[in-house]
């Protein structure tokens, strides 16, 4: 393994990361706010350790996946660690494991939060938590290779161990480019946000912050009340831009260079939407007798609809409270999750899909047992190689979920919390039911169960394998 | 399709389950009960239908997978249909839908009741109960196979389709010879446990119904404290028969040829008994406070992990009361199951076992993206389509799992009680947890959702492919 490659990665990251403490730093200063001071430090911090790093050049320029996922796990792992300091230097967030809890749910875009008064925070700590979303949701090491010159072997490994879904690809030949691109695309679409939650009026502080958060598919808010007491006007926006923050920005992209008619077509893309629009009508249905008017009823369940397929986690109201259908569809909407290559969390809908596909080849091959049959999605082969880890994706999954389950359940909450807990964290969802459903928190949960449910949000954001390969102990082995 | 052929495999299924009928009619005319000409009328309606079938040889003899799993499923179906003709004739359960459940859920050794009081049904019915748990254990095509000499193509298709696990072999080179040897062992052992049972004090009648449950790993008893109010001595030695009967009959046959190390070096066989110590002394441990003494705990822990992990569902006490960790075992071994070629439901260790070096190969592939690793179980490699069949196993599971879940949540109970309730009939154990708890039972259930669970129940004891290749369309379409 290619050690100093790695702290090099590391390195760049770190300094990175102290640049974008400045910004929650700068607004607290503005408000005169004491916690300010705990960014100044830590921003320092990280640029000393950041430049020592990056001080001297890699010796080799190998670079395969091997490094590809050990790079961006410890570099989730040191992001957060630094993230989660300056919760924990101001006294915001007393103990240690509940910032770095909050730390990481924030980067990995979960917005499960430890937290059961958001509105004592203060301001730079609230900007702070929704702008982790935003780091975390396109990814930082994507950022990096956006605007540094990151040169190695092949550094699309590093894009490949990022980036969420079966299959990464480059939209245009360089990696620089199209780490570009999406990033553009992503900054775009969130300031778009912010000036139509202005304008309808909201004020500008929480339109940030949410439309931070609505971007990374993240789901802190800055109310106790999540997006429940804001008008209805701007949750419909943020149902609207949630909805789009989970496409696949490959799609985008099509729509950019004029191909429209692909960009309609793509099978993933309508996919999602009939889940969008199957859900959001079954519980509008379910709920009718919640609300007053059929209109709440729609809005509350399309906003809850798309705040958890996409695994963004606001809610506008206490949906623990639904009936079990709906509470049923929301739980598996938490496995559903986004389209490949959006900001989102989940399984992604293009695995379903192929997942289906695989069961419908299953029963093909009994009637024609030495048939041929090929997987496509849009109307494309799917590799062997794609299917063989979408496999071996859906066993690791299990596994690791079932370990969870029996970790936690230390704790002796009942099965309902302790099952929604991991797949909320695990989906980086937020919000589950019971015990964590939209007005509890993870506040309750031990130390080790704390440690446990973070080990899953880094695993779900990263697609399982970075943090796995981290820790098993034959990758690091000499012999290679 | 050969039409002709499925018809034949019909035809003589229900002559056998003519015979079968005519025990309890027995026992009936014995006890001087009504329910008695229940029987006789169902046996003699059995016995009519099959033998029609029958009279007409097959016009072809050409016998695939297709022929297989869908001769397969149309059997068991049928099978449970006048299985349930009994209970609902003699108005017993007076609810058709009921005793269809009911029937069902014995055939495929679930033992998931609709009764809230077993202790007010008839002896006849009652052993029928137990009785068709013995049956749909080692499974009745294997009995046909065993004793009449069905011909045809590859009649090992039909075994194939029947029996549980990734591969099924023959031991020996005449399927015919294989199936007596399996049910030899079966009869030789459930002998065995009626004499141990009757030896240490059982009331005979008991030792009989349970013995028949216990060794097809079902879970119907005859009073309604299931097997809490039995003696100590009973209680274990009903756990130590559990365990057995969840071994692959391999082992039996490997000891009888006197090949004993390659029984016990059996990996299967060495995670399972090792998973049922951990799971054992685990739970004993979580749960001490409850009782008086460490035997009492550790006799009520073994007893229930033996009970949920061979999916047989008989309780000493109700664990539904257990602490958070020990009920989230017990969850987890009911997806676990027993091994595979036992009369043991759920996903099977050896599932799991290949499913774990699944994980490890893709971790492998990482760091040597060219190197060639195969996976291998006892001793051998497993071949690529073991691989991809448990690849589409797991994907269906998870595909089938979601949507019963989904389905029966619209009668609004609580998560885990629909979590477990599709966990315990999909696996076959029979009790969860909350409304379908050790002391509760599935009789609440709304029709609709009644029909769901008996095709998980279907599903999960035939290994998913049969039921789905029953009602898929394309197995169904003339061109092939």
């Amino acid at each position: 393994m290619n050690h100093s490659m790695i702290r090099y990665v590391l390195g760049t990251v770190l300094c990175f990361e102290s640049i974008f403490l400045c910004l929650p730093m700068l607004i607290g200063f503005f408000c005169h706010e004491q916690s300010a001071f705990a960014f100044l430090i830590c921003a320092a911090a990280c640029m000393i350790l950041g430049g020592l790093m990056v001080l001297k050049k890699p010796k080799r320029n190998d670079f395969y996946a091997t490094e590809g996922f050990v790079s961006v796990s410890v570099s989730w792992i040191a992001m957060s660690l630094f993230g989660a300091l300056p919760f924990f230097i101001s006294r915001e967030i007393p103990r240690f494991e509940d910032a770095l809890f909050e730390a990481i749910s924030g980067f990995t875009t979960t917005g499960a939060s430890i937290l059961s008064d958001v509105e004592a925070l203060s301001k730079c700590c609230l900007f702070w938590r929704s702008f982790t979303h935003w780091i975390g949701g396109m990814g930082v090491l994507v950022f990096v290779l956006a605007v540094f010159p990151l040169r190695g072997g092949n550094i699309m490994y590093l894009m490949k161990a990022e980036s969420p879904g079966p299959s990464v690809e480059k939209l245009v030949p360089r990696v620089k480019n199209t780490a570009m691109i999406l990033y553009g695309v992503y900054t775009a679409l969130t300031i778009l946000e912010i000036i139509l939650l202005i304008v309808t009026g909201m004020v500008p502080f929480d339109a940030v912050n949410l439309s931070l958060a609505t971007a990374g598919t993240g789901g802190f808010g800055v109310l106790n009340s999540s997006a429940g007491s804001y008008a209805s006007v701007h949750q419909v926006i943020i149902t609207i831009f949630m909805i789009l923050f989970g496409v696949n920005f490959n799609v985008y992209y099509l729509i950019l260079i004029k191909r429209f008619k692909s960009a309609l077509l793509s099978e993933e893309f309508r996919t999602y939407l009939l889940i969008i629009l199957a859900s959001g009508l079954l519980i509008a249905y379910n709920i009718r007798g919640f609300f007053a008017s059929p209109f709440e009823a729609l809005k509350h369940s399309f906003f809850q609809v798309a705040s958890i397929i996409t695994t963004t986690g606001f809610s506008t109201t206490d949906f623990n409270e639904w009936p079990a259908l709906s509470c049923s569809i929301l739980v598996l909407l938490m496995f559903c999750g986004a389209c490949a290559g959006s900001t989102g969390g989940g399984m992604k809908v293009s695995r379903l899909i192929i997942m289906v596909k695989i069961a419908v080849k299953e029963i093909f091959t009994i009637k024609h047992p030495h048939g041929v049959k090929t997987i496509k999605l849009e109307g494309r082969v799917v590799e062997n190689e794609t299917i063989r880890s979408v496999n071996a994706y859906v066993v690791i999954y299990f596994l690791i979920f079932a370990a969870s389950l029996f970790l936690i359940s230390v704790d002796n909450f009942d099965f309902t919390t302790n099952f929604t807990a991991v797949a909320a964290t695990f989906n980086n969802i937020g919000p589950g039911l019971s015990v964590v459903g939209p007005t509890g928190n993870f506040g309750a949960f031990s130390a080790f169960s704390k440690v446990v449910l973070m080990f899953d949000m880094l695993a779900g954001r990263l697609e399982l394998l970075p943090m796995i390969v981290l820790f098993s102990p034959m990758v690091w082995s000499k012999h290679r």
